[in-house]
């Protein structure tokens, strides 16, 4: 390619890598780096660290994944660095049980696991996995007293966390001081040249931007994401708050959940979550702008789009069947009133009508849970209830409805 | 022995533990713990941890040296544990011109030299010395993080020095935390009984004590000894203040700095430093109350007692003889004023005596100098100074005479 020919390309690609990015460190880095990748025909190393321990990816993961395709589309190679290392000595204080000792089986699981859901989005020929524990473990203490010498206490009291906590006089271990300080090294172990994370994020890559000037490396450049809030509309869509859409949902769950996004949010959805074309999704814009579109129907694709991404159109078509035919024409109202179930009220999944009706105020009394179902007035997700004494499989987003007017949805926590 | 016997015993064993100590933490474990040892036949770990770059033992440190060897005395046993990882590993900011990495053979001859002063105090027999390398070397990284896991980041921040840092915005490096980490380790590894050190080394005693304890070992006793001022009276004896007595000092030098001790610290000096028995100090805390004793005599005392400790009877003599010729018999004013010079100063330690007295301010001019040379009025130590042209071997404490007033004492930076 001729110079002017570089420049074009290098200027098509930075269009496409910062739609949709908050900020990258520094700007002018990245350019060049492109510019360099395309001279020497050499694809950039991209980097994205995944926590060890049980995967389960949701759409506001894909927010990150979706930008590592683009860069595969551009021909760059990305780096899943699996933190097997973490996850392998648990915590050596022993007090948190989520992060608790994994085995070599459970962590070739997970890794399995994560591989089957990141191919529905990233190309497997683009893409390495690596596990860090293969240069971490063999860190003898030398070299951990060399890697700890690199910063600074003050330096790590100002992530945002740790600093909370130290005000707060809540204790931060010694040991925690590592975590950034891995994921910093992962970066030094594979030299790579960018790394992508959501904006919670910044101080870990800064990290490893650091460490790689420490190790007398060219720095990685930081490329960060914006995070998807959830279904609630507020706090960052996480599987541990249940206001997650996962990307291995049944398709009727997929497409349900999606249609409680809320309508403020459809947008940034539309644009950070899916594959939709930049002109179409401007297109989308400026109908809901002018009233042409209504919010439920431009809602009811974003929830086809979800379904057709992760399950084929098939699917897509009979998720939007069944809703059509379960909620539309069951004409529920926009505002149904969630009530959350916690696990440990059910029974293999299970509670009985009578019970979940009172649980959810549908009715005063088991008396009239049992007049009402015996008039066949209760319907679960359309369908109507057959007898008092049915146990009733009980799932997340489900909506019971009594008579005409009252209905609840229920929520079960995760 | 019965156990009357063994309380017996416990009791004048702790008399003569505790004598001239600060602070012993818990003193009802030491008591135990010497009660335990006397039953079992089991003498005590009583550890040291020793700085491995280069020694050069003084008065200050025998503080603590006699403690040991008291212990010593007492059927007890002194592990001392020489820093080889520590200073093998060098300062890894490479920012520390004091803490360069040092060789297995500088590590070796530190550990000769160490000894050889050392057992000037301790019973060879009953000292053990480790080289902390041996257990802090293999370490994993895993390890590291369970020992890091022990402690919290506020917990170290609570060191004086750490603590005086951090308000100041200086910066302290992560690898810095892993020091009293280490040094605290030791005691795992060794499984210590007792671990002696100044009152400025509390913080790193106590971590040792709290990590048998996480080790689940039963924790060392604490044992904290007075910091010995040094000649200036006022700051800790250090070798870079260059107020200090070192044991490897000559006689003379020896005796005469012992003679600049200020005279309100003189029976500290005795008390901490010399191997006087309790009933002479008694004695001669006495005597000095009523007044029947000069305290230049007992400061001569003080001085024949350092030199007889650490270069014998004969030694001792010898240097009293040369004090008393030199100094007394020249009537040395009792307030000499000190010129401190700086080595930059001197040329192989040697300094033009011209230059050297207008320096010292004993004459206004380089021809006053001269002159006072050509007259035989300059005395240096007593010996007439034959010729303006004498290149001077200057030493530290070295006294200058001009005619029968004008006096200086030479103090030669560290």
């Amino acid at each position: 390619m001729s110079d002017r020919q570089i420049a074009q390309e290098v200027e098509r690609q930075w269009n496409i890598l910062r739609r949709g990015v908050v900020e990258i460190i520094p700007e002018a880095e990245l350019k060049e780096r492109l510019t360099r990748s395309l001279r020497e025909d050499r694809p950039l190393k991209v980097k994205l660290g995944l926590d060890p321990s049980a995967p389960d990816i949701h759409i506001g993961h894909t927010v990150v994944l979706h930008k590592l395709r683009q860069f595969q589309e551009l021909g760059h190679v990305v780096q899943l660095i699996i933190g097997d290392f973490t996850g392998r000595i648990g915590d050596p204080t022993g007090k948190s049980e989520t992060r608790k000792q994994l085995t070599e089986a459970e962590i070739e699981e997970n890794a399995r696991t994560y591989k089957e859901q990141l191919f529905k989005i990233l190309d497997p020929e683009q893409t390495e996995v690596h596990f860090n524990s293969k240069w971490l473990a063999p860190l003898t203490f030398s070299d951990v007293l060399e890697l700890a010498a690199k910063t600074t206490v003050a330096r790590m009291l100002e992530r945002d966390d740790f600093e909370r906590r130290y005000r707060a006089n809540q204790a931060i271990s010694v040991h925690e001081f590592f975590y950034p300080l891995m994921q910093g090294y992962d970066s030094v172990a594979l030299g790579c040249d960018v790394e992508l994370g959501g904006t919670d994020q910044k101080f870990n890559l800064l990290m490893g931007r650091q460490l790689q000037q420490e190790y007398g490396q060219e720095p990685q450049i930081v490329m960060m994401l914006p995070l998807l809030e959830g279904l609630d509309g507020e706090k960052k869509m996480s599987k541990s708050l249940g206001n997650y859409i996962g990307i291995d949902d049944e398709p009727n769950d997929m497409y349900g959940k999606a249609m409680s996004v809320p309508d403020e949010l459809m947008l940034k959805y539309f644009e950070l979550a899916t594959d939709l074309p930049m002109e179409e999704l401007e297109l989308l814009e400026q109908q809901l702008t002018t009233g042409t579109l209504h919010p439920r129907d431009a809602k009811m694709q974003l929830a086809k789009t979800f379904v057709r991404m992760y399950h084929g159109e098939e699917a897509a078509e009979g998720a939007e069947q069944h809703f059509k035919t379960v909620f539309q024409q069951n004409a529920l109202p926009e505002d149904i009133p969630e009530v959350v179930l916690g696990k440990g009220e059910l029974e293999n999944g299970k509670l009985w009508i009578v019970k979940l009706l009172t649980r959810l105020d549908l009715v005063p009394s088991n008396g009239e849970a049992r007049r009402m179902v015996g008039q066949g007035a209760v319907k679960i997700d359309g369908q109507k209830v057959e007898g008092a004494g049915v146990d009733v499989d009980v799932t997340d987003g489900m909506i019971v409805q009594v008579g005409k007017r009252k209905f609840a949805r229920v929520r079960v926590e995760a």
